[in-house]
């Protein structure tokens, strides 16, 4: 946690000790980077049970009177926590406001230092259907799934971290609570309760160590430049430990709770659940509720999902900042996964599309080129894909569940993808004619994806849609194999003339000569205009 | 009007005479039919401007003590009506209340016989994605469009009921507005406003007679069993009359007369544009307030839609009843189609999906088979297509806006379409697996509609997903020739076993033999069940 976490002033102070804490507000400011995360540590109870009788927070307030309200939390033995990360530089003035007096009217401030190379902040929507980190670059979130990494040995969580810094994957799901499921028995080594396991838990008292393990797991993602699309709920239990089947006040609490904790540090996101509609003792309005609660506690406004099983939530909730959609259908083909995007005008994530691997079920059997295939389909429907993996393995160490090792031959394939994109138009690239051009994304008159997928053309005619483009400019372009991940320059420019009231095409009629090979696609970009 | 607009008993009483006005409360009771429509004609001022400066409604109640607030209108001539369409049968009590004496606190009553044969009362949704009407005789929307039909010279109106009559179609989409576009130059025989054509006219004061037009065409379809799908405002206007660019006011002051009128035959349902986007004066909030001023107005929640051209309307608005998509694309195919249910759950009308004809514009040029081939592949997403038709005609008179003949190929396949429909379970063809099958609907269990589109297979492996099945089940099929009109029985029936975890085959592993050419599909029937 060395860089993220910033160095934190522990004000240790009698409970009672009012002229003592009175002298602590002239105490040094906590010192941090933007986006980072200063902790005001403040001593307090530790009788009765402070997690539910102890309410804390803190006012914070900028030299242009921006303010965020920002929860604290008990952190165990006494430890009163609030943790902040301040979304601009400068000084930030705080005021604690607490049911109790040793933890009321406590004042200071956090000494924010600008954020240092490499912490672009937080991710956030930009341009409608895509993202970019708070200082303006560019995010393509390209993610992949461990749902159960942090619930394993500790060698096994270090070695998904090896393997994800070797990954080409910028967002990771993953669960909170441990997962029961085929391939998923073993316990976890902590327990969000303290309690007994399997199942006496006090839904009343958390175990922090539990949720530090987890903060140390989001922070060395976040230094692999990883975002942790945080699953708060899921239906894998099995009625073994009852983490799905809560009260709503235990839900609600525990919602409070694990967004006071998480919420600062810039790379979360919260998904609500995984497959939200199969967890059956919920209804769509504690959903609605729970939505609500977590957009109420978060004062960062992180990015903010909920990911279905059979039936879609409502995505249009405005406290949903992007789609987060199970499909595997939809992204089979990018005239389907386009349809989304009309749908909830929000960034369209596919996260579960189906997974490469070979376990019996459909859903977990794909090839690798079907895998990719997806991938290319969702990029040019103008929606972000999401890779899973489950080949079988005698450890039972299946990458979607446990993490471990990548086996598949997707990943590779992802990372060529995600080179192309890296060099493509920083604003996103958009269907170019959305219902009758399922195939071509990009930036109208400058830079287009044509993606050809299972066919296996040996030319392709030179068209392009009318949007932005004037007669006599000229494109350069570049065949992609997509599986075999090569970029082959065609030679000569291509100079376009109008066809007609919706195309363009070269002027002398020429076509893309092609490998008559499934899994081309095309790179066009304009080079010059018309003097 | 005959059968449809009931005995209507006009008061005619001096505009002070409050005497007389107690005198006819003991007058005998209107009479009509349920749903039908009984007429409360009263006597009021000339003077003024009785369009804006009278206020006029009735509470109508029941037995039972169920109210209806039932605006009225001004008809011209002094003569002031409220149209009540009794939703039970039954005497239905009313009192006036109105801005002006003479009309305030009238009382009366409406007697509602029993519907007559041929009267199944208004279209209600139904299983979600699925229509009844009131009696709960199912109605499965299939449609065309004739944009301006009602603003034709009286021989074509006549015309366009004849061929409508023998067509297959029973919900037309129509504008209350005339139609200035390509091919649509003609001025109506009548306007909605005083004033002067092209463009001079005075919002404030309707042309009653325009309105009867109207009302006795919608009767019409009516009396054929056709829903007129009324589409309020629309952008094709070209700074013509100007009827797309009216202030917030003229455009409530409009929606509030039109549903006063129109409302209660139930045969009306509310599309408050067509191509509500592309009408450039108005924003998305516009329309939010538009479709409320409907909603309130409208006693009787007829259903109500809004259809898009390039930006779909967020259709999860409460007021909306079903979504009116207009997208070519996602009719192509079952798999794009079935999105919309899980996005909107709503019935989802497909009320555009291009149209059969010869036109240049890419919107207006499908084949005969394409339009029946996007018919089909409707159906099986468990979603309801909409024709249309753009054959270009010396006169001039495309189907599409003027009505007239139809000349395509596809109606009478849509026939064809129509009476499989009608033998196929009453509460509608629900997608079977729909994210893994997405060329299947039916009734899990007892009923399947398999479509094989463009492929053209020599047979098909007999195989159904799991819902609802078991081992020993019979099944007849039939295959269904969609272009041809053919049915034909696979003589022998299949019995089923579980192959594996999602799929039922027939025991002995047989297909359905198939001709091999493209338009087939299976109807699949349980005919018995293991002793």
């Amino acid at each position: 946690m060395k860089n993220a976490l910033c160095l934190s002033v522990c004000l240790w102070l009698a409970a009672c000790g009012h002229a003592l804490g009175a002298e602590s507000q002239e105490s040094a400011p906590v010192e941090c980077e933007q986006w980072g995360v200063g902790e005001i540590v403040l001593d307090g109870p530790r009788d009765g049970n402070p997690f539910v009788d102890v309410e804390l927070a803190a006012d914070f307030t900028d030299r242009q009177n921006k303010r965020l309200h920002v929860p604290g939390f008990y952190d165990g033995d006494g430890r009163y926590v609030i943790r902040f990360s301040p979304p601009t530089p400068g000084e930030w003035k705080y005021r604690t406001s607490s049911n109790t007096p040793a933890l009321h009217d406590r004042t200071g401030a956090v000494a924010a230092a600008p954020a240092k190379e490499g912490n672009h902040g937080p991710v956030v929507v930009k341009n409608g259907f895509h993202f970019a980190y708070a200082d303006g670059t560019p995010y393509r979130p390209i993610g992949t799934t461990c749902y159960a990494w942090t619930s394993q040995p500790e060698a096994l969580e270090e070695e998904t971290l090896q393997t994800l810094a070797a990954s080409p994957f910028n967002k990771l799901r993953m669960c909170v609570f441990p997962k029961r499921y085929k391939w998923n028995e073993n316990e976890p080594q902590l327990y969000a309760y303290e309690g007994k396991a399997p199942n006496q838990w006090d839904f009343t008292r958390f175990n922090p160590e539990f949720f530090q393990h987890l903060e140390r797991r989001i922070v060395e993602l976040q230094k692999l430049g990883i975002e942790a699309d945080v699953i708060l709920l899921h239906p894998y239990d099995e009625g073994h430990w009852g983490f799905d089947q809560m009260s709503d006040e235990a839900d609600d609490r525990y919602l409070r709770y694990i967004v006071a904790r998480l919420a600062p540090y810039r790379n979360v996101w919260w998904s609500l659940a995984n497959e939200y509609d199969f967890m059956l003792e919920k209804q769509e309005s504690d959903w609605d509720r729970m939505i609500a609660v977590v957009d109420q506690t978060d004062p960062y406004d992180r990015l903010t999902s909920i990911h279905n099983g059979r039936v879609l939530y409502n995505h249009t909730n405005p406290r949903l900042t992007h789609a987060s959609i199970q499909n595997g259908s939809a992204a089979e083909e990018a005239g389907r996964a386009v349809l989304y995007r009309d749908a909830y005008r929000k960034p369209i994530l596919f996260d579960e599309i189906k997974y490469e691997g070979n376990i019996p079920s459909r859903w977990g059997n794909l090839s690798a080129e079907e895998m990719v295939h997806r991938f290319w389909e969702c990029i040019v429907a103008g929606t972000y894909p999401g890779h899973g993996e489950c080949y079988l393995s005698d450890d039972d160490v299946l990458w979607w569940a446990k993490g471990g090792k990548l086996k598949g031959e997707s990943p590779a394939r992802i990372k060529f993808l995600t080179e192309i994109l890296e060099t493509a138009p920083e604003q996103g690239l958009e269907p170019i004619d959305k219902w009758q051009y399922p195939n071509i994304v990009g930036k109208p008159g400058e830079y287009y994806l044509v993606y050809l997928g299972k066919e296996s053309p040996s030319e392709w005619k030179f068209s392009l849609p009318r949007y932005e483009l004037k007669e006599g400019e000229q494109f350069r372009v570049e065949v992609l194999d997509t599986w075999n991940m090569t970029i082959t320059p065609v030679a000569e420019p291509f100079t376009i003339r109008q066809e007609s009231e919706y195309l363009f095409v070269d002027k002398d009629g020429r076509s893309v000569p092609l490998p008559g090979k499934p899994w081309q696609a095309l790179q066009i970009t304009k080079i010059g205009s018309p003097q």
